[in-house]
């Protein structure tokens, strides 16, 4: 049968129209190309599914053209969207990308102990996995480049967002708002993996600290029915919160879930913020902090590129987040959660009605 | 640094309460051993993360240790969910997994003319990709064992639901109830990639032929954005549709949307039907028909691991699905979307009120 015809580099510098030696730059992740070069390069060799060809080029540097991704699950929408990122600019510099779930620090270390792994890969992205020193320090053991996707570790390379800022400025604006009791809803499951960064939940507590407010932290099991369980029993609190800040979409939607079954007026009488900003969150009309998660991955996928390719470990890059203002938030109505017509002044001292 | 013991069979037979011997036809996907008897050697095997030392054993006959899946794409909810159950399976029985995004015929054409694949895996899980003709001898071409995973293909290896029975009977349901002006909600992308098997349409078709209605195919694009746009056209034509079924959950999610933006009410002035069964259809309170998305892809490894072990090729299995009753579908008020009290009994012929 007939195979297509490869696409060499003179191909994706001709598409790209740059030189063949932008190309290779790009390509092997070296700093100095402007970011819209770089990204005409990367579509360039996306459209062409070029890739480089491993045993005539000396871009990789590595000895099995394979990267293993290990994240703690795959099914929610963080680590698809993510994995997509990554998966596609690993391609382009003729890298696969082996996928393993190991959630727990003990999956981890199962996992870890394998020897294979060290033969089978030439560099790991751990997505999202728990920073704590004991996974760290098994992740080193295996001797090979690590990338630190959406969490940080100090000294190593990583990627992520600045998690403790965007909720700070999150709860800040929900302060602003007029809201003094807000809730922070955090995930956590049987095996106490933590579904997002803990400086997520700082930056919350910075926020409401520095408005000297009491903070209320709520923790919940994963997803939309942990947000459900968990908004359940704040509604039988006493008082109740006016705002609620998901660590997540998924938090949040399960929040809206049981609010919208309790006929309980969103905005009105509770405002719901999340984090991600997933497709559904449009659906829903959810204010929530947009992280990009594909750019994450992608990011990932340049930083082990540049690894291979003999950049020094331990450079950090943060990508930007922004608030979504929808409708799941506004100033408070009244304390007592009756949808009056009095309501609170945008302003941190609500005056009385 | 002391490196975890690693488990071996007799581990995992002492475990599971069973003899080596049956570990090994469990995890060489041979027949003849009771599912109760299999769940529990494969649980065993993957509490002790044992895998198989790939040297010392004729368990697995692949060259590589890897098997490739190709996705159309990472982020929906289902490649998630499903890659989480064909992972994790192959995984038990020694085998990693490479992931490749190829959606287009175009792509996979482009990816498998790449030749390193052929020397990287021992087989290929194409996961709900379409079927056509060139696609699968594309996937042929390779010359390697090919599972078909959520789509099937005439005396080809696969895994999937009865999309067309399941459809079916979910249209039926809505006729049931009294709806007769029923539309199905179908997901294009721009490159032509089907969302959903064909399978699905032609079961709904199916059942409004017999029940002697019209049928309104209505093509959209993908996710809950397809489903936000369709709803709102269909809202605007006459006569208005008082039935959707979705071809997936996220269309469905994109048309409550819509309708609760528009204050359409749910199921009083319009029903809605989804499939999946995903977290959020919960959430949303949507009935819908329930997959076993992470059983398809463990079944997809666990076919792998037959096909490897010498099994013939062609083998069909068939997952059950269920219809989730939930709140958002209910027998029509009336023709005209105006919240009466008048409603249309459980029947197909309705009365005149």
């Amino acid at each position: 049968m007939p195979v297509p015809k490869h696409s060499r580099m003179s191909d994706v510098a001709r598409r790209a129209g740059v030189s063949a030696s932008t190309v290779s730059r790009v390509l092997r992740g070296a700093p100095g190309v402007a970011p819209a070069v770089r990204a005409r390069v990367e579509r360039a060799a996306a459209e062409l599914s070029y890739a480089v060809a491993r045993d005539a080029s000396s871009l990789v540097t590595g000895a099995t053209g394979r990267v293993a991704a290990i994240v703690p699950f795959l099914h929610p929408w963080f680590f698809g969207v993510a994995l997509s990122g990554l998966v596609r600019r690993l391609r382009t510099v003729g890298l696969d990308t082996l996928v393993y779930e190991a959630g727990t620090t003990g999956e981890l270390a199962g996992f870890i102990g394998e020897l294979p792994l060290r033969r089978n890969v030439d560099a790991v992205v751990a997505l999202a996995l728990s920073p704590d020193p004991e996974s760290v320090r098994r992740l080193e053991s295996l001797g090979l480049p690590v990338v630190f996707c959406s969490r940080t570790v100090p000294g190593r390379s990583s990627v992520c967002v600045d998690d403790r800022g965007a909720a700070a400025d999150a709860t800040r604006y929900l302060l602003n708002l007029g809201h003094v009791r807000i809730a922070y809803l955090q995930s956590r499951d049987d095996t106490g993996f933590s579904w997002s960064s803990q400086d997520r939940v700082s930056g919350y507590l910075d926020a409401m600290e520095r408005a000297g407010t009491h903070p209320q932290v709520v923790t919940t099991g994963p997803g939309s029915g942990g947000g459900w369980r968990a908004t359940a029993e704040l509604l039988a609190s006493d008082p109740v919160p006016t705002a609620l800040f998901a660590e997540s979409d998924d938090v949040a939607m399960g929040a809206l879930g049981v609010l919208r079954r309790c006929r309980v007026p969103v905005p009105g009488a509770m405002s719901v913020i999340g984090f991600d900003n997933q497709d559904m969150a449009e659906v829903m009309d959810l204010t929530t902090v947009a992280q990009p998660v594909t750019e994450l991955g992608e990011e990932a996928g340049r930083m082990v590129a540049a690894l291979l390719a003999g950049e020094e470990a331990g450079r950090q890059v943060r990508l930007a987040t922004r608030l979504v203002v929808r409708h799941s938030a506004a100033a408070p109505l009244d304390t007592t959660h009756r949808p009056t017509r009095t309501h609170q002044p945008i302003a941190k001292e609500p005056h009385e009605p």
